[in-house]
């Protein structure tokens, strides 16, 4: 950390930070420069609380050198993070999936669980067109409270029977504490939503839930951000995090979000975890998730979700940006050749009865 | 709702628009322009699902014509919602504050309860300046799981203890449904942080607790997703809500958000619900907490929130935001006067002992 | 300057930065931290290309201590710049006007120049409710070559026509190094528009035409870059800079833009020069445009510069957010209160025949 | 274009507005809601000016339902517009060289020119990589007046030596009207940089010069913003733009823009001219290039734009961003194989002598 003072600042106020660095059990190394001098603060834990000397008599700006986050960051760790997906009943379809190494995972399925046809239908499909994990909300985020909010319980149901149909790993959302003990029971992977990212408390029971999390990136938050939330779930005892981009808040209204895809080499440089990108939410069109989803893969993502829908004029959400199963299908198959561009595979479901 | 149809759609793909806005239950209006067709959707009760127009063929986009809120709006009720704040005891010192009204309500007092003395003399230290509502957080919210997350449970002892002490009234937050139970034991008005504008269990639990509720903009939150936020409030029967404009992201790093003070005037010509402004937050500077106080006042607003601390120096949070509290009294002093400009007074507390 | 090295970085690595400083010039002084060590670079005159630092191996990042600009800065200047305006004819009604002393001035008039009539009535409208400067387009910069595009060279020639019949001060634009020629012939103050803040020609030639700038902020401008702009006209020998805040781009489609009023108090701890806001762009709704120049006085601007057409309805260009005249007088009436609230007083015109 | 009326409008109110609409000389259609009643403009050609609806009384919004832009739309014309380069001296080595059919093109070279040595030694290498176009500054935007501005004119004839010795096309940049004369004499292509994309004298100087225009999108423009912009030019008469998405400002200060490869897609459907990618200026770091360039040729991109450096720690700007030329070869290698994917192949440069 780098105390910055204001030119002209006087003797007096360089020594204050001097000493309030000491008081706070840090180093204190003064730097006089051409136009102001500067202050080091030596051996930083991360957890220095900058607020009390930028509101120091004569100090300019506190500059921060090291990240604020530990567990999650590639200096604690350089190795990849794979996280292994267990499929149900320990040794179903899925449990050979891995987040994170070589392969690349295709979540795909529609925004929300609306019957058991529905479901079942589009598990089978997006499992026929290649992906190995189903997606499916029962509780659903939604801006207004008269919006459909999901089936809740019994859409868990639904998603454990599409489960057996398919073979497929199941990944919902959790919206609350409470959400979280009925998810886990049911799901491979937790998704915590982009508007709950810094929902402290549902990432403190997330870090406590034993299965791996889905953290989506909040429409507003800095890559920092987003790895100072998964921080919270690894300081809970959690490792199993999958980082999601799903587009940030933007200008334009052309689209309804800017899909950042510089995220993922930007999260891979500094993050030993997995992040994945989810184009349908990023784009909000869909004629725009297929070439988005294939870029996607050639920024080196470690996977992708995309809204599939059997029918998607009748959905209750989202179906603008629901691809028709045969639109998912050819994506497939574009996304497999730019994976093997650059060294990687998409993993493939297990053969049906494996 | 206007359904524009794309140059050069069929007359089948208009009427497809047309028969799925009648299966809605709605009426549809084809308008032919020079350029492209528009099918006007008329009927809307608010609970329009775009979505399902928006993937039909032929379709270039769907404009809500409408608001997607309802209660909230000034449609609804045409008349400004002015809330009444009960002080503890039935009677208290501040029970004759509204915010809403002509009253200009000034909310103030540290980031977060450190101590008994820490918050007593602040209580005491704003009230003598002029302040209604204190402000304490017992339960921070903070980015890195490793900073000062509050004192918990017994900083709301600490906050009763201070309004014993002071007579005002007090705003603090909670950040889930278990934290709404015990906040709203002791707070006047119950605050709905930034980070979870859009926790929707949070929101429906605070509408359901019988006590004011201040809600924050979020970071990336526009007007309309703010108003939204405050529907799911009043969905649950409570009316009594306050919002607060609080700085919105922005591109530029000088400052820590944009400070959005012309979202005052706008949620006044919108909704009935009043409006105040945080200029702490807003600008994250003490320097500009100042100015930045008298433009929300001058722009209308229905109060403003100020971080002021006994002693900013030894604040475990947010110091270099924080007001000295002589610095906040000449704050009331300029704001008393500008209040009374645009027709308003500022409220003051009452006698010591009343 | 301060160049960060990575975690891990290698000692041949931090020579080599050591190394590349000294031959450019400076010296270098390596930092070693508990996480990764730093090298200052001492002795930066402002013109150090961070860049060639930032491609080094080992490398994480380059952080700016110094600020990139050095004339329009306070630590350059540390009195504010006050800006005399010289009414034409040296001695007019005008010639008195400051702009960045104690005074707050009121620029009025409509959007672009229409016709005689229309101008030279807006003149003496907007100087009746105390108006010192005159705006007034010639050359209109606008997103669609269809909208009008103002009367050029022939609206030059109203606008001094409107000045002699009124005695204001004129303030209009150029929009090249051509269009600077026949603006200084004419106007008191040379607007540069935001489209146009990064436009280099432009304030090259405005830096050599030896009238003050009015330099409106680019509407994705941070305030560094809104400064280096300035410094561009200064680094010419014109030191009489007027900065503008006009509204920045932001997500939220209710307002036209974001009106960043915490711009002016940050200018005025950066930079010595004046820095006015004009609510009428920064806002773009008439009834938004009251509250917000209410707002920018009480924030400490310099100044504010007001759209005002004698019959908005028949405006030829951004008719939605001009005051009606009654409407002008009022805010007046109002901001001449809150001007004395922080120890300043607006501007008044000289009697008329003075 | 649809004129909302408030909730609430009277009926004289509506009337008037018809009467406006009619006075323009269109037709007005009221269409009663159940919440309000909306005016339909129908005949609307482009010319409309909203402002003058949008401040009449009792007028909610007004609602633009046509696009503002008209001859680079889809609708005016269906089929892709291909750019045919013409090498200079009529059958040069680029004469066969297309944007926006099914070639992608490369563009690289370094930010500026510095020297014979540097600009020809990059032709050549990026030549050999498989690039068709070097690019290379001769003036340079820079936002602070102390940075290196370019070699001026004699720049342009370094480019026309490279472009001997290589047999490569020459792009590079105007900054106003005077320059695009210079440019032209020299340059296949005439850039206009993200700063100038709404300095309209600029635009219409490009739209006059008779040579191929390369727009990049500014800091903060829409994508319709983009499209009026390239209007300017179509307007006077030049058909051949070519668009360049290099990155947007964002919040996050981890990269230097957020690069929005969305808007390949999204111009594609609403346009008919090419747009190509810059990842150098998009991401502004070197090791993020690579997989934003995959992306881009992924998403669908006309061709890329990379910055490429003999040697990149001693470029005198941009360093940091440029690819050192091995790298650039190793992505030209993998942009192939994308290419394919979806149908297209990199142009590859003419053998040499041919």
């Amino acid at each position: 950390m780098l105390i910055v003072m204001r030119h002209g600042a006087t003797e007096a106020e360089i020594q204050k930070v001097v000493a309030v660095i000491k008081e706070m059990g840090y180093q204190a190394r003064p730097m006089p420069g051409a136009q102001r001098t500067a202050v080091g603060l030596v051996g930083n834990d991360g957890r220095v609380d900058a607020s009390r000397l930028e509101g120091l008599a004569g100090v300019q700006e506190v500059i921060h050198v090291s990240k604020p986050y530990k567990q999650v960051s590639r200096e604690w760790k350089v190795e990849p993070t794979v996280v292994r997906l267990a499929g149900a009943g320990g040794g179903g379809g899925g449990g050979g999936v891995t987040v994170g190494g070589t392969e690349v995972v295709a979540i795909a399925g529609p925004c929300s669980v609306e019957s058991e046809k529905q479901i079942v239908t589009a598990a089978q499909q997006v499992r026929e067109a290649g992906a190995v994990i189903l997606r499916g909300g029962a509780w659903k985020p939604r801006s207004s409270p008269y919006s459909f909010q999901g089936l809740g319980r019994p859409g868990l149901k639904l998603l454990a029977r599409a489960r057996e149909e398919s073979g497929l790993l199941i990944c919902t959302e959790a919206m609350d504490a409470e959400g979280v003990r009925w998810v886990t029971e049911v799901a491979d992977i937790v998704q915590i939503g982009a508007r709950n990212m810094q929902n402290y408390s549902l990432l403190k029971a997330a870090g406590r839930c034993g299965k791996p999390i889905l953290l989506k990136r909040g429409l507003s938050a800095t890559v920092t951000e987003l790895l100072l939330s998964a921080e919270y779930i690894l300081a809970e005892g959690n490792q199993d995090v999958i980082l999601c981009e799903r587009g940030i808040r933007g200008f334009d209204p052309t689209t309804r979000n800017v899909f950042d895809l510089t995220a993922i080499p930007v999260v891979h440089k500094l993050s030993h975890l997995p992040i994945i990108a989810d184009p349908s939410h990023g784009t909000g069109l869909r004629d725009k998730v297929i070439p988005m989803a294939r870029a996607a893969v050639a920024a080196g993502a470690d996977g992708i979700m995309v809204e599939v829908h059997p029918d998607p004029e009748q959905a209750l959400s989202d179906g603008a940006q629901s691809l028709f199963p045969d639109q998912f299908a050819q994506l497939m198959r574009e996304v497999r050749v730019i994976a093997e561009v650059i060294g990687r595979r998409v993993a493939e479901p297990a053969p049906v009865g494996a």
